[in-house]
């Protein structure tokens, strides 16, 4: 069997790592694009997470090559109204539910496509597990060089990101992510930040930006501007959601000079 | 070094993620068949537990494309009697203990080789790793195309699923497995049981057959025919597993109409 | 686009998996070096426990083949004075912080390269996460065939892993890692135990080295050689390390016949 050179296709999603329903994603995309790479992004997003989801993907995503496939399944509508999607954005290829999941990491898609088409879904479609029979069979056809058009008819993506926007219109600023550290990701843009000013989160100062953790002593507190751009807060060697008993929506103020 | 088109080789294993030993087991699979393409199904199948992992494995195997290797390694006897064998079922090639681990993903083996040429064992097994010493070695050369049959002279099973067989003679159904969700997979075959039929799961009704989650309220517990083609137990956006109180082994009855 | 065949990158990290830093990593991997092979060895080494890490690195490296590419990132330093590096040893290529991660795989390269020219890193660096912006741009370039000379100067290695070296002066031994099993891996050399020795851990003895756990009953305490060459202590189907109370750096005694 000749191989060719397939897209890479990655997965995000709250599957967890001990059931067989990942490695039901992988056959599928193994059987219908040989040759094809896959890449885990996580599987480990909380369950029903959609708005950690849609964070994480935005982290890694940006990073892969042109022509990648993502497939991000936290699905908490699965079998009901819910559109299965194709979205095309910034030269990448995302697959998943329409419920927000790609917000954050395809804000301005250039293409939105139902997955419709005979093909992009199994035979028999399960009503509990589209990753496999509906979103693993979308992805193979997309490594395998389908444009994103033929998987259905365009369509408007109408799922909204849970809490997202609440911030945005009055210019408040929130914790928006939580990671696996404690670190608390705001979205504060860091390039926007005078010099001199102070970071307060949940009520709490926690001083100006910093350069590297290195800069506090163990345990202490710093605001800094982290690897996705934006300002965050983190405990040297702890955990900054611990210390400050604040998690995902807390409210971040910037102190001017 | 020219490389050709290999067998894929998967792992599922109780092995965790949190030392070297999944690493080591790669490290022999991509010395021995270099270009090989090594598919993680899972390391968490709960340590030991061999009824968890042949049924993880019998949820993803049957995904993959004919030729597929997978290597399966939850193993409380290794280093003791019992054999390693290499098992053909289905068009597809199954290497690690004969203690039952593949009983659920190839109950009908077309083959059965015990692991003892040499080539498909290192020169020298350790007595408690035979993941990386026997069955990656073994893999390694079934993904390069060696046929089972090299392997080792033909031999029975002999291996039992603990628990198996127990339920099946009086008819009488159960709990099989419970997934990462709380969810209760049986053994119910979901295309036999008579429309207006009632579950009832530990000796409490849970309706009848719903066809999405979205058919009950959030919280709310559901019998459905599950991805794996049996009834499933679920509480929408909760878990079964704690709601019931019920776990593998819980007896299941399918009341009819 | 033709992809060649390029040597393996393995991934042994802190990071975790529940979050995009990850798959960060790989996106930037595949990008710089189309048609690698990425393969994780783990992401669930114990936050900053750079002694951790390199024990699991040090017992999945030597598996895998020459000119493997091995990045390796434990590193509470990042963002500070400590020094990115290239190690070449035993035919393999190890990338991360010079801080003790690579003493134990690694205990005595052929070569030390500072990661400074141009390509071996990003156009922008972050102060927190050279995982992504040096350490992947660095292995990605190896991966494709550049030499290790090419990513800087050569320089001598100054971290040391914590806790090294403490025992080895006096001949006392004791327990450098516990694994996910709880077994007790210390770092006496399996074959050169005498016949009829007895060992003793955390002050209890636990009996003469054993073939296999099957030569003790479950839930008793054993002493063998384990996989990695060293003695451990385990309990048959349970936890040494909660049986017996005892952790990293317990001491060792090997009391003769």
């Amino acid at each position: 069997m000749a191989r060719v050179a397939l897209a890479l296709v990655t997965l995000t999603t709250d599957f967890g790592t001990a059931d067989g329903y990942v490695g039901a994603v992988k056959g599928v995309l193994h059987r219908l694009a040989p040759g094809v790479t896959v890449v885990d992004i996580t599987h480990d997003v909380p369950r029903h997470d959609i708005a950690a989801g849609a964070h994480v993907l935005a982290t890694a995503a940006p990073w892969f090559p042109a022509g990648t496939v993502h497939v991000a399944v936290v699905d908490p509508g699965v079998g009901g109204a819910r559109r299965g999607v194709v979205v095309a954005a910034g030269g990448q290829v995302f697959v998943g539910p329409d419920n927000g999941i790609f917000d954050l990491a395809a804000p301005l898609p250039s293409a939105v496509h139902e997955i419709a088409a005979a093909g992009f879904r199994a035979d028999r479609v399960s009503s509990t597990f589209h990753g496999r029979d509906v979103f693993a069979v979308a992805a193979a056809r997309l490594a395998a060089g389908a444009p994103p058009e033929r998987a259905g008819p365009a369509v408007a993506l109408t799922g909204r990101l849970p809490g997202a926007g609440a911030a945005g219109a009055a210019g408040a600023h929130r914790v928006v992510h939580v990671d696996v550290f404690g670190n608390l990701v705001t979205d504060v843009d860091g390039g926007a930040v005078p010099a001199g000013s102070r970071v307060r989160v949940a009520g709490r100062e926690v001083g100006p930006l910093r350069a590297t953790f290195e800069d506090v002593a163990r345990g202490e507190v710093l605001a800094y501007v982290g690897s996705g751009g934006t300002v965050e807060i983190a405990v040297r060697e702890g955990s900054a959601a611990e210390l400050l008993g604040a998690g995902r929506g807390a409210p971040v103020e910037v102190i001017g000079p």
